[in-house]
């Protein structure tokens, strides 16, 4: 029995009650025999409700005092699941970022961990402790101020802490069983994923599925640090993410993982820009250095009575006004047309492995969309995934046919396999 | 214009208006040309909060996870701080009691300060900011763990950085206008002290004063840094405490600083001790193993004929549950008879510099006492200090009593200054 990281997130610790059950369940993990390390987020709405605090006393709170201010919630569950362990009649200690030696760069409300020196958790282990350590908090290399990691932190504390410590498991506990083939919510029919790979996994991240997040999961690949994803109500295996399926499962492994839908982006157009070398340069300059991060870019076939092409490009709604800002400041030196901005547009992406290499699976996946009804604006494509970007009205509709149509639904015996027969 | 340390408590920065009301006084320091640090209690009633979460999870939370949950009220309340005084324009930067080298023993829950090294204060200083410090905590020198002060652990984490940085004064911001003559809420012609000393303070502190815990005026003393207590609702003068009268003060000084009062406190009384060599001494040495502070303690005169004798001390009432128990377990080893436990008494106390030398003030207690027909149990007096202790339902009537004979009533010119009439 081996070392095990196990993440709560500020759902399962969100009251005295909820503590206690997830303080019951480190406790059995370290009867089965394993060391154990907690990660624990904030309880409940403790980060919003710190938020909200800030922005009554300042408008644009940031920066230092910012992350000072939201350390404070995962302080609070730490110490309280801490004190619930003894009471369990098991040693805990709880420890900061800072303490169990988080060390990132100093980019405050969004650091990266650089380091990981876990040199106190290892003798809290030892010395037969369960370790809680504060998620999403970090010390900084150089100032040593407390610093926060942003979104999915927590997450991130775990496999980075997990990698350092060498655990056998991270286990990310959730108020879901796992990872679905689609939103449940969307898709009644949607089913659990028992094993999927790093990269179906971050394909599935970075197009809309919420379950994990892209960082924490590519931290888990360059580690190779298996994810065991699963709820903290119910005691059900959940869905496993690492490099090699898990054993009997690699046999039944359908090449497609899952469809993910996204409507939080808006599509920005540039309209007439001159078609010459440099052009598209100086427009995603624009928008690198107003540190906006676009998702899906499209060029249009030039015309070739003006000369002039438009681009298009995905990117995040909260930053659609900065990036129009952005461009609209270079429109002189980059010299185009106009800006069409649209956020009623929604995304949907067909994620599984060897896409690329089974034509089949480009084309049921057109004639699905094409079957509903559906307008695609856009198309983009990896190795492993396909996406496209429809009307936002459109998406719950688009998502149940594509995972009709690749077998996925959960009274189908088995998902749909592509291969030497070339359909 | 030099260094001033100003203390915050919980009913000053209890929600964003009192957080944005005490940054404007705290600008106005700077921009008066002083240097500023600043100690900040946890908002109004966080930390019985977090105690309420505490004993929901666990029935006897304690230690060090105590301390680490406690911690996080200070963090909220420093960053939110820091927030509002940037939002005026200044640049602020808090600290936790780690950062801003408040080093104590490993005592969780109530550890005493070891050292402070402020290097990471006075750079910000240097830099020209105003520097926020959390009230109430610090890092044990051995463990590297956070600890906590205790009670009124905040103005000593003022004191004692204001000693460390040399500042020219602490002030010490509270709701109420400064120390009074006595308790307004019993005498309501009380007055307000404008100048009070170390050892008269200290008294106070010890007799049931509230405004100022001893332990803080204590430090104060030993390294000689004026205390300056005063309202953060008004802008007036309230009360300094130092060495030295201030100003023009010192020929205004009355002899007695105020009368204090305090029905905290039980007696127990050990009936039937055998009037030997030791006997005392194993009585309290049975408090004392149990971790019992007691205050007064009279030893009634032996009966001659019985060899045996009495003795009663007072003790704060929440550890008397606690004494009984250290004294019943050593009963037959002392040899006493019986314990009584008397949990409706009072203490009224007079406190002023040479009390001992004017035998006409302790004369005077007492006919005021016997005047408003209040009976007197027991009697203790230090150099500066009357105290008796009566029925708690007399203690009111008591002090107004004594208020007014002692000529500190308000409305009256001038304190009554005992002296060479040896009256």
């Amino acid at each position: 029995m081996g070392l095990v990281v196990q993440k709560y997130g500020g759902s399962s610790v969100a009251d005295a009650e909820g503590i206690k059950r997830v303080a019951k369940r480190i406790v059995e993990a370290k009867q089965n025999g394993h060391q154990v390390v907690v990660v624990v987020s904030a309880m409940g709405d403790t980060t919003d409700e710190l938020i909200d605090l800030a922005e009554q006393v300042s408008p644009m709170p940031a920066g230092r005092e910012f992350d000072m201010l939201l350390t404070a919630g995962e302080r609070i569950s730490m110490a309280l699941l801490a004190m619930a362990i003894k009471n369990l009649g098991h040693e805990a200690q709880s420890f900061t970022g800072s303490q169990a030696g988080v060390i990132t760069d100093s980019v405050h409300n969004k650091a990266r961990i650089i380091d990981v020196t876990p040199g106190r958790i290892r003798t809290a282990l030892d010395e037969g402790n369960i370790a809680i350590v504060a998620g999403f908090q970090g010390v900084s290399q150089d100032k040593k101020d407390i610093t926060t990691l942003g979104r999915g932190g927590s997450d991130t504390t775990a496999v980075a802490l997990a990698a350092a410590l060498d655990a056998e498991v991270c286990e990310i506990y959730t108020d879901v069983d796992g990872v679905f083939t689609a939103d449940p919510r969307v898709v009644k029919k949607a089913r659990k994923i028992d094993w999927i790979s790093f990269e179906d996994m971050l394909e599935l991240a970075s197009s809309g599925s919420k379950v994990l997040l892209h960082r924490c999961v590519e931290y888990a690949r360059r580690y190779n640090i298996p994810i065991h994803v699963r709820s903290s109500f119910s005691g059900l295996q959940g869905t496993w993410v690492s490099n090699e399926p898990r054993g009997d499962r690699k046999v039944e492994q359908a090449i497609i993982s899952g469809v993910a839908h996204d409507t939080s982006e808006a599509k920005i157009t540039v309209v007439g820009v001159p078609d010459k070398p440099g052009e598209a340069a100086a427009i995603f300059r624009a928008i690198a250095d107003a540190e906006i991060n676009i998702d899906m870019v499209v060029q249009n076939v030039s015309a070739a009575s003006t000369g002039l092409t438009d681009i298009s490009f995905t990117l995040p709604k909260t930053e659609g006004r900065k990036a129009i800002d952005a461009l609209e400041k270079q429109k002189a030196s980059i010299g185009f047309d106009s800006l069409r901005y649209d956020d009623q547009i929604g995304k949907i992406s067909l994620v599984g492995a060897g896409m690329k290499t089974n034509p089949g699976v480009t084309a049921s996946f057109f004639e699905a969309l094409s079957n509903a009804g559906v307008n695609i604006e856009l198309i983009s494509t990896s190795e492993i995934r396909i996406s496209v970007v429809t009307r936002a009205d459109d998406v719950n509709e688009a998502v149940r046919a594509v995972h009709t149509a690749f077998g996925l639904d959960s009274d189908s015996d088995e998902a749909v396999v592509y291969g030497g027969t070339g359909r």
